[in-house]
């Protein structure tokens, strides 16, 4: 069967309610179906998409396979997505149109059914099946993993094995017994950990620790399952032993009884109420009222307190940071994946709009053949692509790490290399969460501002991916203060090149900053210029470039007396931009990795993604190019000329591009994004069912009656006697 | 008494629920009050915000009489404001947690109010208060203006004279007994309003036309005020007269009876259903099928139809564009007005926030204070001001040019003169229109992101003013094909100037190309280069350059042999990037003379903004500075630092610019941004009113009981014999 086949067969048979969509041009009951005068003769929508399909292209299934890492996966994600489709809970058709008790409901419903899952199957499959859910349903993606992810876990990080045999006992594995949630954040504290103010103080006459919130600002706040779901909270407090603070650490602590939900005594938990997005997450905030726990309940695999109030520090504090890397690397995956979501809506509906034409007597023009659409949406197919790429990388090196850490004996031989993949996964990383994530969000908005006024519709189902998905940006580490962190691990990176340490990874290129930083493009011809390897160069040079100005300003910031941290504060422009141009070459090396390594059979067709997705870095971000010159304006034109003809040549092959991405009709859950292109007919019958046609508006007689029929006051006036008249 | 007070008192007096907020740092009823252990001794909120606007600065009283155009206008708009505070009806601080059901109803109750209005004062008090509706709550501006702008619009634009008292006798100034709507678009057709497909044909016979819908895509479609609230709609429809068509004209449809409301026979109508916002707005679909309507509902100021079928079109159909501007011109002064609400919540917010410090024992550090904030938030001001100053002269130009199109003869003398100023206004406000509208929705995103977590709480506001903003990209002509007109525009004067005709306006720098493009920035030293001339030759240069690219690349494609259109759609790209650089420089001229022009007192002040402005611009396009040579790479080095530094000291003023755009917290409705700057304590009051704390979810025993109670499955797994053991 070929694969456009069997996406639509994966698809149709599991969307009934659409097959009662009327099947003319004109919709209506019996009664009012009229004869049609059709005015001009356009092909169907189907006959638009199978003519986009049927044009040269490349092996669509082929490419599924390579972007899934093997056939073996591509199957599993089918069926996971058949399993998701047919379940009812998995419902999502109606989601814009029901209240926010009913997705409350509705989500809790899917947590119940993740449990399932995740007791029946490997941690594989399942990991398949929650990044397809954070692509179909980014609410409840969040509700799993809030237990699954972070309060879990927190006890598989931070709790001794006996801890966590405990728990897991009590239902923290399976969910029978318990859910968790993660009490991390407060009113007044995001991003400042350490300045959590909520109080953990060891009482040494009853062996417990005395759980508090001392000020409104140390409520925990954006809790998520706090206020409907979780019946114990992994918190974050202050450990106070002897009047003596030894800053924050986590604290198992039951919230309510798992037999009635009542709250437990001094808990008291509300809903944060409503939000941006991810509607079905009940984020809540606690506060706790000297509410006391056995010692037990600290996790202690890294810091202990002794029934004698003994605290022991574990020798590598940084240890910790291993955990806060899963929620990155994850969100640079969903960066992907959200990408090609939004944009398989975008170019579908692209390729059977039509809009404005040549000739009166023809067709009126695909708005996808415009010139200026292409440009609005090719050049982010590609960035789709090199985040995809970057994102199997990422999972790639944190997953070998894990392994490393989980075995890493402290004081063994190869505890230095291990810290330094540490370091470099970590700041690595935190600048890919932060640009990938500004950069999806970028995309589903053009995505959405591309779908004209249909955009603006809940059922295109844009705007909503776009409000669930911004909270990408801030949670997790402020995109910002990573930007910044991962500027700051820049930095230090460039000053031991300088002092002769070698770099390895991603950045090797400050091992020879000599030869590199005064490179320029020898390019003589426009036609040279579209070439992956003067791209990477260009991308060394610039990336080599702004490190180094970041380096030597915070050096000439020390050497003006400044302590390291004022320094850095005074250099945060430049690290900023040291990180961003250092992420961006990141994700174009990556990609340019995966075109050299993919089947034959796929390389033009990825080669020429990948210089659509570095000549146009390179267009829109001239300024850094130009600066350090290693192109000159003539270059820069032939660029731009560059990236409009490979737009132009991508969109040829655009559709069958959004088919690799293989996401079923029930996951893009979008009319205008269906694989058979039967956008209006599709978008008219849910909007039929959600709102009955011909309804008289329940408050016509308080409002609208009151309008039409009133008298005006000035009929009424009184005729008063004026002097001056 | 100073402004300050006057506006604090202004907005306290009217949030008396506010009061009812716990004034300790522990909230809680009597029995849950406990003893505080305050950990450190922070400034209070309003102590931090009566700090920063004792600090040096500028006279923020005059500042807010220059921005609304003198004491008297200031006055009238406080006035406004209070009277919107004050009624019961206008309530929007539940707006986040009441059913689509409410906010459509209490919608409908504005509008009444605003009919009241309407007809009890003038024209410009009107203006002002839809001004500040728009701010307030988008939604009820638009269900207004879908009547009082678009549907009365269009009869003063296109009725007779005689039409128009007709309809304004049956309510269509007052609304008693018609409100109208606009139907335009349909499902297939929106920015193609030629290619509109519903028909009006003239049946001689009966002198009537009959209105239809002949296939789903002609079914109009997003018709604000049709689904709920419109007794009438003003159609657009392809005039056919005798089998002839005729484009498209303007026909009065009535669709419900007033007494009842009932469709009239033949219409039908739905709603459109859930949108990304403007929840307020009752957008719906229509499907005539067959409708009769006298001949004389037909607008004819233009064009006629005669008993006999006579069909006279009007000599100058370029007169019909007027409207269209209308709208673009009310979108770039919302697009300043907006940006000023976002900034305001995300600056206080920013100087009452404390995260991270350099000293343990010293307060956290104000979020306001850092580097990268002060960059991330700093620009977008003096955007807003730029977007400020260029709505007011834009507004000026579009008065004077209706004054001389109401007045103007056909065939007249100053007919060319006129028409001169349409095309130059039209054009224009079409790039003002789309870059003002993207300005600021990347303004209230970034104000949003700014605010951290608490961002993505419904309640900061920012969320819903992001996705009720975002469809001005989208209506009254999409934004990326308003600028390929403007470009067009740019394209034409280029021609015009080379082959000798002079341009004036907003143009005039294409009047002596040869002296300008080859400008090279004479400047020597960093300090010097921030300065308003270089600034402005920056720009006219950069203009003037991509102006030409567009036009030459134009010209050789006529030259090549292509088609007029053929050779403009080729160059879209270089026209969108011509669009783009004249409207940022039509900007910083706007903002440069208000500078020029404002009271001396707020001299300084305005020129530091504008200089931000124009740096800033400058440096984020630093690739088209760099590109036409006018800055050297170093001189751009000196950019960046001088953004930096302008950045640091607008933040000296940041608090009581905030101020000076006078938005009470009423209009504001955002705890964030309070006046006094009690953030949490207000955020934290309006959760506890939205969501009682302690509540069991409803649906504790149908989903999570069974959760936490249930059987695991393994538990019962019957034993078999496995021979292979």
């Amino acid at each position: 069967m070929p694969p456009a086949k069997r996406v639509a067969l994966l698809s149709n048979h599991l969307q009934p309610e659409d097959v009662r969509q009327p099947a003319g041009p004109m919709v209506g009951d019996g009664l009012r179906t009229i004869e049609v005068e059709q005015t001009n003769k356009l092909p169907s929508p189907a006959q638009t998409l199978a003519e986009e399909r049927s044009k040269p292209s490349f092996p669509v299934r082929q490419m599924t396979y390579f972007l899934d890492g093997g056939e073996k996966m591509t199957a599993l994600k089918e069926k996971i997505m058949l399993q998701l489709e047919r379940d009812p809970i998995m419902k999502v058709s109606d989601q814009h149109d029901i209240t926010l008790p009913e997705i409350r409901e509705r989500t809790m419903a899917k947590v119940r059914r993740a449990a399932y899952y995740v007791a029946h199957e490997s941690q594989e499959t399942f990991k398949r099946r929650m990044e397809i859910i954070s692509v179909l349903d980014p609410a409840t993606w969040t509700r799993i993993g809030v237990h699954y992810g972070l309060f879990f876990g927190a006890l598989r990080g931070q709790a001794t094995p006996e801890q966590f045999s405990y728990w897991a006992q009590k239902g923290a594995v399976t969910l029978n017994g318990m859910v968790g949630c993660f009490a991390m954040t407060e009113l007044g504290h995001g991003s400042n950990v350490a300045g959590l103010e909520t109080t953990a103080t060891y009482d040494e006459a009853s062996d417990e620790f005395i759980i508090h919130t001392p000020t409104l600002t140390a409520t925990k706040w954006w809790i998520g399952g706090a206020a409907q779901t979780a019946t114990h909270a992994a918190v974050f407090a202050q450990l106070i032993v002897k009047g003596k603070k030894y800053g924050v650490k986590t604290f198992i602590v039951p919230l309510r009884d798992p037999q009635t939900f009542e709250l437990k005594p001094g808990v008291v938990i509300g809903d944060i109420g409503a939000k941006m997005g991810r509607h079905g997450i009940d984020n809540g905030y606690i506060q706790f009222t000297y509410v006391r726990i056995p010692r037990s309940y600290m996790l202690m695999k890294h810091s202990k307190v002794s029934r004698r109030g003994d605290v022991k520090e574990p020798p590598l504090q940084q240890l910790a940071y291993g955990a806060l890397i899963s929620g990155r690397v994850s969100m640079v995956t969903d960066s992907g994946n959200v990408a090609k979501k939004a944009l398989t809506v975008a170019i579908r509906y692209a390729a059977i709009r039509r809009q404005f034409g040549s000739k009166p007597t023809e067709p009126e023009t695909k708005i996808l053949d415009y010139v200026i659409h292409q440009y609005r949406l090719m050049p982010l197919l590609a960035q789709a692509f090199a985040m995809h790429f970057t994102a199997v990388e990422v999972n790639r090196i944190y997953e070998s790490l894990m392994v490393r850490l989980d075995t890493l004996h402290p004081g063994s031989k190869d505890q230095e290399e291990v810290l330094e993949q540490l370091k470099e996964v970590h700041g690595t990383s935190a600048g890919l969460k932060a640009f990938c994530t500004w950069t999806c969000l970028n995309i589903i908005d053009q995505c959405r501002q591309a779908c004209g006024g249909h955009g603006y519709s809940a059922y295109t189902g844009l705007a909503s991916t776009y409000s669930d998905f911004a909270v990408h940006c801030t949670w997790e580490g402020d995109n910002t203060i990573l930007t910044l962190q991962a500027g700051r691990y820049l930095v230090g990176c460039y000053r031991e090149a300088k002092s002769g340490k070698k770099q390895a990874g991603g950045v090797a290129y400050l091992n020879n900053l000599q030869s590199i930083l005064g490179k320029r493009c020898e390019v003589k011809t426009p036609s040279e210029i579209a070439s992956l390897s003067v791209i990477a160069e260009a991308f060394s040079l610039v990336a080599a470039n702004v490190v180094k100005k970041a380096g030597d300003d915070f050096e000439a910031a020390l050497s003006r007396g400044l302590k390291e941290e004022a320094a850095h504060e005074e250099c945060s422009q430049v690290r900023l931009a040291a990180a961003k141009m250092h992420s961006f070459g990141y994700l174009f090396h990556r990609f340019r990795d995966a075109a050299e390594r993919c089947p034959r059979e796929l390389r033009e067709m990825l080669e020429k993604l990948c210089l659509l997705y570095g000549l146009y870095t390179v267009a829109e971000n001239s300024g850094a190019f130009l600066q350090y010159g290693y192109f000159t304006p003539e270059q820069i034109d032939w660029i731009r000329a560059e990236v409009s003809e490979l737009c132009r040549w991508v969109r040829g092959r655009a559709v069958p591009l959004t088919d690799a991405f293989n996401y079923s009709n029930f996951v893009l859950n979008s009319p205008l994004g269906r694989f058979d292109g039967n956008a209006y007919e599709s978008y008219f019958g849910v909007v039929q069912r959600a709102y009955p046609a011909g309804q008289v508006p329940a408050y016509f007689d308080r409002q609208i009656k009151p309008l039409l029929t009133r008298k005006f006051e000035g009929d009424e006036m009184m005729e008063i006697d004026d002097d001056d008249e």
